[in-house]
């Protein structure tokens, strides 16, 4: 960051009343701080935050996802702190001409998320994906056995906020919690033991249930692929909640319609919308959610992304180190 | 109990291996012990014990749900030891023409019918009766704001076996449990505080979650009912794990449909099957099981049941008073 405090220009663009307002004022000292957020708009995450044009080569920080479209327009950009979790859009090489900091919102999004996972965990244990629809046909028809978490082994793959979360709501309900991560050595809250990424394939076949909350990132794309997946329990359940591509949904979809699992709750995809042909869409033990475990559908969520903005607004002022608690 | 040991006959139509077998003969001693389980047929709620009709006479005790109709055949029993938890279908009067003890399984589906309820309650907050029907539909689209349980309210009216499990998975989820129970001095794990009957008009406006799981009893016939019902948050979530007439259909489902309360997950009903016309089936917000929380849908249920059913043989044997662990 090579800009003084009289060149650096803040444009907070999510939407804050009166007392967080000032709470950014105060975090962010002598920069100034533009505010233009609409409270309208913001939480859902296919809105973008609308920078106007007049200060878009005069920011020198966004607090808030613009469209990437628009990237070359901000010419001054050191800072770029999203209101997602993910990053990806801003990342692809050649978007900003300069050097430009991305930060995410990610550790806003944990409680919500991995609330989520294990919420689809319980379905597909106690068959609900078969009794709505048995539900809409008037049809009263028991759909045999069930399956518990009591003393069943999740496998939680990538453990940062989410994972973590998750560990904790599993072993709320029972459960044995194993994670997988890069740094094995890292203990991480909720999670009975930790593994790296090479003992997968021996992890794989103990796992009642494996929740993936991974980052989208070269080395995760299709981590569950076909072989993986033929690794597995014939009454595991997998629980996609991280990035779509770390699962190859084709593979997922053959596993279930093969009965070589038991289930499988994906909110993410490789292809968003899921396209209507997908083979996903019509197996039985598939709860198929629309990308909305992490939106704005949890209040707290919001006041989370806040504390992060203004945390690292702060840090930004004081030329100190921007954080990103980002899950891996 | 009046007959001699020589006298007595339990006929155990509890299908075991020969571990368990040897547990019986064992827990029975000088009292002599049929075996006539079809391993075939237990676990089904609805399936009733075989009693060879050669026997009926004879045995002094049944383990196992006969046919009701043919009590005046057991014209010897004693004791009855269901594999339900629920005993209604003995009770009526003039059914037996002698005083019969009658103790059921109860404490062997608590685990179940609690899992069950959550798992219930889980699905209701993050509107999976709504994207199940979507999927059905191959239809991308976010379903809106969802409920968390970190920091609600659980009321849990009837703290027994089932209400105890259940109240240590809210607890699990982040949830403050309330109690409702006849003896409010009483304490019940799980329960941060316990209340009684009487005070159920001042709890029911703070629930989040309102949990029943109450035996069958005259005055809990309708306890929630359409009065009870305008107490609650608009957000508030119903689950009926108990017994169906503690709920009043129709008012639950007016209330659904005037979206005066968020959702609720039934598993027990007032007529059962529920009716085809009965307007809960159409509640998109309504999550409809066919009493199966309690049958023999998880495994570890009928191990339940054979250590309730050995501890009450050996009881038996030594003329001890007999156990049934209610859920009240």
């Amino acid at each position: 960051m090579n800009a003084q405090s009289n060149d650096k220009l803040i444009v907070n663009c999510i939407p804050v009343g009166d007392q967080d307002k000032q709470r950014f004022i105060d975090a962010a000292g002598d920069v100034p701080i533009e505010f233009c957020g609409d409270p309208n708009l913001f939480g859902d995450m296919k809105v973008k935050a609308d920078v106007p044009e007049a200060l878009r080569g005069k920011a020198t920080a966004v607090l808030g996802n613009f469209d990437p479209s628009l990237a070359g327009q901000f010419t001054n950009l050191e800072w770029l702190q999203t209101w997602s979790a993910g990053v990806d859009a801003y990342l692809k090489p050649g978007l900003f001409a300069q050097d430009v900091t991305i930060t995410s919102a990610t550790g806003a999004y944990g409680q919500a998320v991995s609330e989520h996972m294990i919420a689809m965990m319980w379905a597909l244990m106690k068959n609900f994906t078969l009794y709505v629809r048995d539900q809409t046909a008037y049809h009263w028809h028991d759909e045999g056995t069930v399956l518990t978490p009591n003393g069943a082994t999740a496998l939680v793959i990538g453990t940062g906020d989410i994972g973590s979360h998750f560990a904790r709501l599993a072993k709320g309900a029972g459960m044995h919690t194993v994670g997988v991560r890069r740094s094995a050595d890292k203990p991480v809250d909720g999670i009975d033991e930790m593994h790296g990424f090479d003992e997968l394939d021996t992890l794989l076949p103990q796992a009642d249930v494996v929740a993936l909350s991974l980052p989208r990132a070269a080395d995760t794309h299709h981590l569950i692929d076909a072989r993986r997946l033929a690794m597995l329990k014939k009454d595991a359940i997998v629980i996609n909640g991280g990035r779509g591509d770390a699962v190859d949904d084709d593979a997922l979809a053959e596993a279930l319609s093969r009965k070589a699992i038991r289930g499988a709750g994906v909110d993410v995809f490789e292809t968003e919308p899921l396209p209507a042909s997908h083979p996903l869409w019509d197996e039985p033990r598939c709860l198929i959610t629309p990308h909305v475990a992490g939106g704005d559908h949890l209040a707290s969520n919001t006041a989370r992304i806040i504390d992060i903005a203004v945390a690292n607004v702060r840090r930004y002022a004081h030329v100190e180190p921007l954080q990103d608690n980002a899950h891996r």
